[in-house]
C-alpha cells in the first residue's frame, strides 16, 4: 500500500521522530533534576537556617518542625498526583517492561502519566522519600517515545498537516524502545546500557535498524541533558557548551586510598562472592517483606477511599523525616574530616552539633561531621558518594543503624502512593551494607590493602543484584556508570552471585509486582518442568470464529458477548466453498479470497472416518463455539445429516485471523453488501482509513446500527492477516514459547495437520499458573490413562 | 534423554568453559601483543643502531637493508604459515560471520588454523605490513571458543575422564560466539562491544543466558589480558596484579589542546557530517579497487602454485619498506617537539635526519622530530596516537603523502596471503584524512577553536565506516575505546553518514569478500524488491525423502546419490499407515512413531478431486524423487491404479526431518532390524551415543554394508525431527526470511495446508543472486498469464 516514496519518506520521519524523542526526553530528565535540585535546597536553606539559629538555644525541635513541614507539603503534592492517575505510582520499570514485552498496558503511555509522573518525582525525591529518580524518568522517556510519533490528535490535525505514519503498535513499540533507551541514558550518562535495556526487555530478535535508532536516541538524550546541565549551577566549574558531563548519577572517581593498594586483589573475589551471597539474601528478604506489604496495601489500602492512600503517603513522609532527626541528633557520631577527601565532599558533609570548622566563601569546611547526619541529610546521591569515597570513618553504630532504617523504610515505600524509583536507594542500602562489613573487618583487626570504597561499591551490588535480580543491561548500566572497566569482574560476580541466590527465595522486585498484578509477562524461557507439555495441552480450544462472508448482525453479536481481541475465520469442513457462499445467499461469482485457500472435499469424508478412530486418535474435543451456531451454515450437505451435526460441533477450517479493532472498524465503516446485490457492491476501505483511529478505537458499543443493516452481509476476507503463524497441535511448549517472544506474538492459532482449527493460545495460557494447571491436568490425565 | 541433575551439571560445565575461553583467549592475546612487542623492537632497534653508525657517514642505504631484511624475513613466515593453512589469511572476521551466521565453514576453527593465525598475525604485524592485529585476534577467540569444550579427542579421551558434554552445532555456535565476544574484549578493552559484536552477528535472538555466559567470558578475557600485561615492561609504571590497563587498543585520553577550547561544540557537526561523506567515498573506492584486485588474485595468484603466494607477500613488504624510507629521508619535515607532548609521546617521535636532542636515561628527547618518519617507522597504533594527539604540527604534505601510500599499500595488502586486520590501518588512514583536512583549514587561515585530536578522530572513525561499513557493535566498540563519552554523538553521526554515503557504491569490504567467496550469508532484512515472492517461489521442489521405515540399501544409495544434509521423512498420499506398514512386511502391531500423525483415509480422495480442478488449483508441479521409487511402497491401495500413479508423482504427507549424519551413523551402528522378526528387534541407541563423533562424522563411503544387510529394513521414526519448523507453502517471503535469520535454520521444509510436503528452501535459495533469479521467473510468468 506504500509507494517507494513514501517508504524513504517513511524512514527519514522516523529518524526525525528518534532524534526529537531522544531531544524532549533528555530536557525533561534535565528538568526534572534542576526541580528536585532547587526544592531540595529550599527545604535544606530553611532547614540549616532555623537550626543554626536554635542549635545553641535548645529549641532545635523547631527545626525538625520545619523539615517536616517541607517533607509533608511535597508529600502531599506528590500523594495527589498519583492519587489523581494511580499509574504514575512506584518506577514505572515494570510497566515499561510489560509494555515493550508485547502486553496491552492500559494509560501506561499517556501525557497525563506523563505529567503525574514527573512532576511528582520532583515532591517524592525532594521531600525525604527513600526513592531514586531514575525509574520514573525511564519510564517518562518511554511515553515520551509513545507519544511523539503519535501528536497528531494534539497537533497535526489542528494544523491540518498530513500526517499519516507509525499508526500500529509495532511501530509505537519500537518508538517506546527508543524512548527507555534514551530515559536510561539520561538518567544513568549509560547511552550503551540504555540500548541494552530496551533490546532486552522489548525486543524479539536482534533488529539492527531499531538499535541503531535506539542508539542514537539515546545519544541524544544524553548530549541534551549535558548541554542543558553545562549551563546551570548544578555543575560546578562549566560553561555552557562544554558537553563533559556524566549522566544523573555520577559515582565518582575511584581512588586507591592514596596509598600504594589496589583497586582490588584476585584473593579479594572470594570475599566479593561472599558479599554477593550475603546481598542475595537481603534481597530475597527485602522482596519477601515488600510483597507481602504489597498485597496487604492492595487489599486494605487502595481499595477504599483514595484519602487513604494520601494518608499513607504523608505518614511515610513524617515517619521517616522523625526518625532521620531523632537518630541523627542522639546517635549520631563526630569524626574528624580528613583533609584530602575535605575539598570534594565539603559540601555534603553535615556537622550536626559536631564542634564547627571554618566557614571559607560559601564552602563551609567542618574539622567534624557527624556521620549519621550526613547520611541522612543529602540527597541520596550524596550519601552514596561519601559512603564511596569518604575516608573519614563511618562508625560501626552509624552504619549498622542507617541500614536498619533504610532498609525497613525503604521496603515500606516502594509501592506506596508516590512515583519512586528503586535503584539508588538499593544502592545506598547496599552501599551501606558494604561499608559496615569493611568496617568490622577494620574494627576487628583484620588488615585490607584495598579501598573502603571498593567494598561499598560491590555492596551496593550485591543488594541491588538481590532485589531486582540485575539482568545483562542492568548489569552493563552499573559497569558503564562507575566508569572503571577495572571493576567490571568483580561487579559483574557479585551480581551473579547475589541473583542466583536471590533466585532461590523468591523472584525479582520488578517480577514480583508484575505477578501481584496478574500481568502476563511472558520470561525469558518457557519453565523447565513443562518440556513436556504440547500447544494442545496449554490452548483455548474454545474456538471464537467467523465466515469469510457473515451477517453484520451476528458479527455485532459476537463483539459484544465475547471480550476477545483476535477471531478466527473459518469455513466449516463439511461444506466446500461453492457451498458455504450458497448457503448464505451471496452469488457464486463473487471473488471471494478464500476460493484460492479452497476447502476440498476430501476433507468431506475426514469426519465419518474421525468417528471410528475415535479413539485411535485420542483427539480432544472443543467446545463448541457460543455466538455463531445461528443457523447461517446449515446449507445442504452431501452427506448424511449426522456428518453435519458432527461438522458444526468439531471441524473448522482456517482461514485466517481478524482483530475485534478491524471488525468494529468494518461495520463503523459500513463495509458490508445488500445479499440481493452481491459482493461486488461492498464498498472498499484503505487499510489507512481502517487504521485511522489508532490506538483509541471505538468500542462496538459505540456504534449504532439499523435493523436493516444488520441483516446485511460483510466480506471480511480481504481484511483479515490470511497468514498469521500459526502452530501444529503437537508442537511442544519451548517451541510455542520461542513463537511468542521471538516474534512478539499476542495471538497463535492452533492448527491441525489438515489446516483444521483447534484452538488459540494467547499470553494468558503462557503464565506460571495456568501452565502449571495444564501440566498438573496433564500429568492426572496421564495416570488415569495408564489405569 | 537428559535427567534433572544432568542439566545442572551441564550448566556449570558450560560456565567454567566459558571462563576458560576468557582466560585462554586473553593469555592468547597477551602472547600475541608480547611477540609482536619483542619482534618490533628488535628489529628497530637494529635498524637504529646501523641508521645511528650510517647516518653522518652516506652509507645510510645499510640501515635500510638491515630493516628490509627483517621485514623480508618476518613476511616468509608470515606468508608460510598462510600457504600451510590458507584459511588463516585475512582478518577472519567474515568468516566468524559466516560461522556465527549458521554457515558450515570447513577448517575456520581448527587448532591448526589458531596456530597459522595467531604466529601468522606476530610476523606480519612485526614485518611492517599495514594489517591489524584486532581481527585475527577475534579469530583466535572464536576459535578456542570452538575448541576448548570440544577438546575430547585431545584430552578427556587419552585421560579416560567422561565428558559427554556439547555434542551439537548449536551449543558449539554459543560458545564461538563467547570466544569472539572475548577476543573482542581482548583486542579492544571493550567487553560490552565484545558481546554486542557476538549478539549482533551470530545470535538469532536476545538469548539472556548466552548474553550473561559472553559478557563474563569477554570479562575474564579483559582481566587476564591486564593482569598479564601488568607484569611485562609494555606498561610503564605497573606492578603485577594491578589492573586498570585498557585493551590493546588505547586511543589515550584527548586533552582539548591545552587551551580553554573543547573537544567539539555542536556547529562543528556539519563539518563532521561533511568529514563522514568524505570518508564514506574514500572507502567506497578502497572497496571498489580492494575488490577488483581480489578477484584478479583469485583467478591468477592463488589458483597457481602456493609459491607465487608466498612472493606476493615478500613483494609487498619489500615495497611497503623501501617506499618508506625513502620517502621519510627525502620528504619528510623536521617539526620542533612542543614541550607538553614530549613527555607523553617522546618514545614514538622519530627523529630522522632531523636535528638531534638530548638523550636522558633511555628517553630520548629530540628537539626536532621527523613528521613523516615519525608516521612511518612506528607501530600503528603509535602512529595512531600521534595524529590524535601530537600538538607540533605535521605539515600538510607529509600528511598526504603519507595519507597516499598508506591508502594504495593497504588496499594492496588487505586479502593478501598474511593474516591481516582491517580495524587500524582503516583508523590510521582516516587520521590522516582527518588531520590532513584540519591542517589544510588551519594553512587556509580559518579558525578552529577545537583540538586536532578530534578531526583526526572523526575522520578515522568516517573511514572506517566507509571502508567496513560499522555496524552497531563495531560503533560501540570504537565509543568504549575512545572511552570519551563526550564523542559518541558525533561518532556516532560520522560513522552512520559515512555508511550511508557507502552504501550508494558498494557494499563494506567484509561483506565484499563473503560475497566474492560465495558464501551464502543471510543478511539483516530480506532485500526489499522481494516481497512479493512467496515461498513456493524460492522453494527447491525437487523433494529428497526416505520412508519411516525403509530399506538400508535404498536409504545406502540416497546418500551415495546425493549432496543434501538433511531428508525429508515422508508417507505417500495414497496409502495410509497400516497399507504402508504392509506393503514393506512388517507386522501390523509395531510401534511406529507416525500413528500418532497418522495419515488420514480421507487424503485418499484427493488425488481424483486434484486432477478435477487442476485449473482452479493451479499448484506448481513437483519433480520426481530420483531414489526411492524402487518399488517399496507399490501396496495395494484401494483406489485405482490411476491414482496411486499419481501418488508416486506428487504427494507425500510430511512426518519430519533427518540428518544427512543421523542416517550414516544409524547406519554405522547396525541400527536396523529383519524384516521377518519384526521392528521390535531394531537395536536401540541412545542421543549421545548417535552425537559422539560430532562434528566430524563419517562420511557413507567410510561404510562397508555386506548384501545381507542392505536388505534389512530402518526405522528412523525415532530418530528423526518430527516436529521441525515448517513453513506454509503460501507464506511472504518476509517471513521465511525471519525464521531463517531468527531461528537460524538451515532447512525449512514446505509444507501445504493439508500437511503434503512441497518443497525444501535452504540458505542457498534465499542469496540475493537466486531471490532475483525467483523474482524475475515469477514476473515474467505472472506477465503470462495476464497474457
Amino acid at each position: 500500500s506504500y509507494s517507494k516514496y513514501t517508504y524513504k519518506h517513511i524512514a527519514l520521519m522516523r529518524w526525525i521522530m528518534v532524534a526529537l524523542i531522544g531531544i524532549v526526553t533528555g530536557t525533561i530528565a534535565f528538568l526534572i533534576n534542576v526541580g528536585i535540585h532547587y526544592l531540595r535546597k529550599l527545604k535544606y536553606q530553611e532547614f540549616f537556617r532555623v537550626y543554626d539559629l536554635t542549635r545553641d538555644s535548645g529549641t532545635v525541635f523547631l527545626a525538625l518542625l520545619v523539615i517536616a513541614g517541607f517533607n509533608v507539603f511535597y508529600s502531599i503534592f506528590a500523594g495527589i498526583l498519583v492519587a489523581i492517575e494511580p499509574i504514575a505510582a512506584g518506577s514505572g520499570i515494570p510497566e515499561i517492561k510489560c509494555y515493550l514485552n508485547g502486553i496491552r498496558m492500559p494509560r501506561v503511555a499517556r501525557i497525563r502519566t506523563l505529567i503525574a509522573k514527573a512532576c511528582g518525582v520532583l515532591f517524592s525525591v525532594a521531600g525525604g522519600f527513600l526513592v531514586g529518580k531514575e525509574g520514573p524518568m525511564i519510564h517518562s522517556g518511554a511515553i515520551v517515545g509513545a507519544g511523539i510519533p503519535q501528536l497528531r490528535s494534539f497537533i497535526w490535525n489542528k494544523l491540518r498537516l498530513p500526517y499519516p505514519y507509525f499508526r500500529d503498535d509495532k511501530d509505537k513499540r519500537d518508538f517506546v524502545s527508543c524512548g527507555a533507551a534514551a530515559g536510561v541514558a539520561a538518567a544513568f550518562g549509560a547511552p550503551i546500557g540504555g540500548v541494552l535495556f530496551s533490546l532486552e526487555e522489548g525486543s524479539s530478535f536482534w533488529d539492527q535498524g531499531l538499535t541503531w535508532r535506539s542508539l542514537f536516541c539515546a545519544m541524544c538524550s544524553t548530549i541534551t541533558l549535558n548541554l542543558w546541565l553545562s549551563g546551570t549551577p548544578l555543575v560546578p566549574r562549566a560553561k555552557f557548551g562544554e558537553l563533559d558531563q556524566p549522566g544523573l548519577i555520577d559515582f565518582g572517581r575511584f581512588s586507591n586510598g592514596g596509598t600504594d593498594g589496589n583497586l582490588w586483589t584476585f584473593p579479594y573475589l572470594f570475599l566479593f562472592i561472599l558479599i554477593g551471597a550475603g546481598g542475595g539474601l537481603l534481597g530475597a528478604w527485602f522482596n519477601s517483606l515488600n510483597t507481602r506489604l504489597t498485597i496487604y496495601r492492595m487489599k486494605h489500602v487502595f481499595r477504599k477511599n483514595v484519602i487513604y492512600k494520601v494518608l499513607e503517603v504523608i505518614l511515610i513522609a513524617m515517619v521517616t523525616t522523625v526518625s532521620f532527626f531523632i537518630l541523627a541528633t542522639l546517635l549520631g557520631t563526630c569524626v574528624p574530616v580528613i583533609t584530602r577527601t575535605e575539598q570534594q565532599f565539603a559540601n555534603s558533609t553535615r556537622n550536626f552539633f559536631c564542634p564547627t570548622g571554618v566557614t571559607f566563601s560559601t564552602i563551609r569546611f567542618n574539622n567534624y561531621f557527624n556521620d549519621l547526619a550526613t547520611l541522612m541529610f543529602n540527597s541520596e546521591e550524596d550519601s552514596i558518594k561519601q559512603l564511596f569515597h569518604q575516608d573519614g570513618a563511618f562508625t560501626l553504630p552509624t552504619l549498622g543503624l542507617a541500614f536498619i532504617c533504610y532498609y525497613f523504610i525503604a521496603c515500606w515505600t516502594y509501592g506506596a502512593g508516590v512515583p519512586s524509583g528503586l535503584f539508588v536507594p538499593c544502592l545506598t542500602i547496599g552501599a551501606l551494607y558494604g561499608r559496615f562489613i569493611i568496617t568490622a573487618m577494620q574494627t576487628a583487626g583484620i588488615p585490607t590493602t584495598i579501598d573502603p570504597g571498593t567494598f561499598a561499591l560491590i555492596g551496593a551490588a550485591a543488594f541491588l543484584g538481590g532485589v531486582v535480580r540485575m539482568t545483562v543491561s542492568l548489569t552493563v548500566i552499573l559497569i558503564e556508570s562507575t566508569d572503571e572497566i577495572e571493576y567490571g569482574l568483580p561487579l559483574l560476580i557479585t551480581l551473579m552471585v547475589a541473583k542466583w541466590v536471590g533466585d532461590l527465595f523468591n523472584e525479582g522486585l520488578y517480577d514480583i509486582h508484575i505477578e501481584v498484578k496478574e500481568i502476563p509477562l511472558l520470561g525469558w524461557d518457557s519453565p523447565e518442568k513443562v518440556d513436556r507439555l504440547t500447544a494442545t495441552d496449554v490452548m483455548n480450544p474454545d474456538l471464537k470464529y467467523i465466515y469469510p462472508i457473515s451477517r453484520v448482525g451476528s458479527i455485532e453479536r459476537l463483539l459484544k458477548v465475547t471480550a476477545h481481541n483476535a477471531f478466527f475465520v473459518v469455513t466449516p469442513l463439511s461444506v466446500s466453498a461453492e457451498d458455504t457462499t450458497s448457503s448464505i445467499g451471496v452469488s457464486k461469482q463473487s471473488p471471494l479470497l478464500y476460493e484460492r485457500r479452497s476447502i476440498h472435499p476430501v476433507h468431506r469424508t475426514r469426519l465419518i472416518e474421525q468417528r471410528r478412530k475415535k479413539e485411535a486418535l485420542k483427539r480432544k474435543e472443543y467446545k463448541e463455539a457460543t455466538i455463531n451456531d445461528d443457523g447461517e451454515s446449515r446449507g445442504a450437505t452431501p452427506f448424511s445429516s449426522g456428518a453435519e451435526e458432527g461438522v458444526q460441533d468439531n471441524a473448522f477450517v482456517f482461514h485466517g485471523l481478524i482483530l475485534r479493532s478491524q471488525l468494529v472498524e468494518l461495520i463503523r465503516n459500513r463495509i458490508f453488501f445488500d445479499e440481493n446485490l452481491g459482493v461486488e457492491t461492498q464498498p472498499p476501505i484503505s487499510h489507512l482509513k481502517l487504521n485511522k483511529d489508532y490506538p483509541r478505537f471505538k468500542g462496538i458499543y459505540d456504534i449504532k446500527l439499523e435493523e436493516g443493516e444488520r441483516q446485511m452481509l460483510m466480506d471480511v476476507s480481504l481484511y483479515m492477516n490470511p497468514c498469521p503463524y500459526t502452530i501444529s497441535h503437537h508442537a511442544p511448549l519451548r517451541r510455542v514459547f520461542n513463537l511468542f517472544r521471538t516474534m512478539g506474538l499476542r495471538h497463535l492459532p492452533v492448527i491441525e495437520d489438515s489446516g483444521i482449527a483447534v484452538g488459540m493460545i494467547t499470553r494468558h495460557d503462557l503464565t506460571h499458573e495456568h501452565l502449571h494447571k495444564a501440566l498438573h491436568a496433564k500429568s492426572h490425565h496421564g495416570s488415569n490413562d495408564n489405569d
